[in-house]
């Protein structure tokens, strides 16, 4: 039998997914598990998209144009203008989530050895698309001690070799809800400017910025625009990840143009998912307020169940709808296996993310998970109750200090 | 500016597409276009998909399994063991198209610089494909003056190196409409043995047979179970290109374990595509046979027709709905460019897919063009009309000589 590629072996194990095998075992046991190892929220679907998709009249499900219906790049180029990011549809391409819209970005701006700067702990798929485009990922190392704020652009700059060709970020920050202020974005556009380098902005979290933090897509930071391409996604806005619609947006036409040859190849994006997102751009604000208010509601209850749990260490995050915790165990992974594989607490247990595949250097996110705060307070109460159980009972727990902020410092160097 | 990267400048743009931007124009001008350069069906999806769609009880169009819905993967395999090809679901993976499908594969399969031997013309994205994933086609050549007869397998032979890791065939074929026999396959069987490579076949026209030419799959060639990799897709067989819905089918499980871990990267393949393609394959058999039977008609028209245009040859396909005619013009490319941007005939045109794209050596189809006989009798009677026209006004047409299959075979050489 030939052997599989040496790049499928690198391919990492999604550290959001990897569990799920013991979920379903668990579930088959009669264990309800609250699932807040994915970004996948229970709030329901923007009803504009369905009931574009139970109207549908179409006699053939066709190929559409590769870069997407221009009637749906149209409507994101609307969309943009309405929150004061001014682009020409034909500045959107259309892809098959922001995941596509990512490895397109990295297949036509890097080639295979070139560096590309992520700050970390990062969005996990992040890592895996450019070990798929055998692109290198060099980390900028933030951490949870304090609250995940961003390192000076400094240490972007020491990290910078010949072979770097982009800087990635997420902003808002999954897995850290990290903001980026206009004045760190006006920083890396010198930096890419200086050292002529790409800026990618995965924003598909926009929309969730909490106390009085301000939003600012690089499209708004000036003299950078041939260096941008900004990630989007209908997934998170419209609670609609099922429908695999997202964009790759950017001013630079040779790299639109590239971009494209790439979409012509897998034809075009999902034509009934592009039916439903373009009606879902027309959501009521009354929707979109409900979505940004349950957010609010669950980070905030959340965070501070999660701080009230001895030894469990959670900083506040900004935006998005994740949180990163650290926990008093031996080793978060070890931990998330067995909550699946031997705990339940009242016929229910907790599936988390653990966070080694949210960083570069697997050490660092040893004692940490990332958790969506995706579910209903009702359910979230359910699984923090689980989580509190669990700890108290994990063979690998370790003894909890005084004071969970020292204890988080003083593990900080270890 | 940053440069664009080098695979993105070697990225070939599509044969198929890459007119499209000149048909949008001729269309402006108010001129219809007779599609025949995309493999898009004016045939309705199969009414069993569009209901499941019109009838979504979803509240939330949420992320699926990573494999795809379970559900669709058992349906998947009871459709196989309806045609006599025994899989488990468990050896089925769901995959956004047959082009995900077949990049995934490359890339668990193949390294960097590893060789995949393809017999040529090709599906263009073939080589697309392989571009993205930094694979290198070693192309088994096959020309229209024999009908696009397969090479003797020993050919294949002589092309194995020490980097070659793979074949891949697509059968029955497009462009040529050529179907494998078992002793063919048994012949590739015994090669992919020897060298130890992977054999991946695309089967996604296998409904498609005509003449009582029989197809047989890779899954039903004895001693191979572990090198080989089915590639399918819905898109044809129901009329639903645009759901994105394809499957990568083995029984190789650390190939199937490897190619998770790619899947698990972009997520899930299309929520609502899943739901559709899961209906669609309980279609009703008065569908299916009046798809074949819509095709078959097709064909017969289509081939006379070109063969009744005078310098026109073009051999019978056997199998799927293209077939490959050579044109009495200096350049093909040429010649579909001026059919779209010079050309009207009754304010009609028609739109050809250069077949230089789907040969690795771009000189072997200058003069071919693939023709999807997609469209109704109708409009093909009004397309051929078109065309026979466009080659009478062609500034570049080539003489035409007295016997047509003649002029064929004497520039078959040059």
């Amino acid at each position: 039998m030939p052997d599989i590629s040496t790049r499928g072996k690198l391919m990492p194990n999604s550290p959001i997914r990897k569990l799920v095998p013991l979920a379903e075992k668990a579930i088959q046991k009669g264990i309800s598990v609250y699932r807040l190892n994915i970004g996948q929220p229970d709030i329901s679907t923007s009803e504009k998209a369905l009931e574009a998709i139970r109207n549908i009249k179409t006699r053939v499900v066709d190929y559409g144009h590769s870069a997407g219906n221009q009637s749906l790049r149209k409507k994101f180029a609307d969309y943009y203008k309405s929150i004061n990011i001014h682009v020409d549809f034909e500045d959107i391409l259309i892809t098959t989530g922001a995941s596509e819209a990512i490895t397109i970005t990295l297949l036509t701006c890097l080639n295979a050895g070139d560096e590309i700067i992520v700050p970390e702990p990062f969005y996990a798929n992040y890592f895996s698309f450019a070990t798929a485009t055998d692109v290198v990922v060099v980390p900028i190392t933030s951490g949870i001690e304090n609250g995940f704020a961003l390192p000076p652009i400094s240490e972007f700059e020491d990290k910078i070799t010949p072979r770097t060709k982009a800087i990635i970020i997420c902003n808002p920050n999954n897995p850290t809800g990290y903001i980026y202020s206009q004045e760190e974005l006006e920083q890396l556009r010198d930096l890419v400017n200086k050292y002529n380098l790409f800026l990618f902005s995965d924003e598909v979290y926009r929309e969730l910025c909490y106390d009085g933090y301000r939003f600012t897509s690089v499209m708004n930071i000036d003299g950078i625009g041939n260096n941008v391409v900004l990630i989007d996604s209908v997934s998170k806005r419209y609670s609609a990840t099922g429908l695999r619609v997202g964009a790759l947006v950017s001013k630079n036409r040779e790299l639109l143009q590239t971009a494209l040859k790439f979409c012509q190849a897998r034809l075009c994006p999902p034509y009934l998912g592009q039916i439903a997102a373009e009606a879902a751009i027309d959501s009521t604000t009354e929707y979109l307020n409900g979505v940004y208010n349950s957010f609010l509601e669950r980070r905030n209850y959340i965070v501070r169940e999660l701080n009230d749990i001895p030894g469990v260490y959670c900083p506040l995050p900004k935006g998005a709808f994740y949180c990163m915790a650290r926990l008093p165990v031996d080793d978060a992974e070890k931990f998330a296996i067995w909550m699946l594989e031997e705990f339940e607490f009242k016929k229910q247990t907790v599936m988390l993310a653990p966070a080694s595949g949210f960083y570069y250097n697997t050490d660092l996110g040893k004692k940490e998970v990332r958790i969506a705060y995706v579910l209903n307070i009702n359910d979230l109460k359910n699984a923090m109750a689980c989580l509190r159980k669990g700890l108290e009972a994990y063979p690998g727990k370790m003894p909890v200090q005084k004071d969970v902020k020292e204890c988080v410092e003083s593990e900080a160097g270890s």
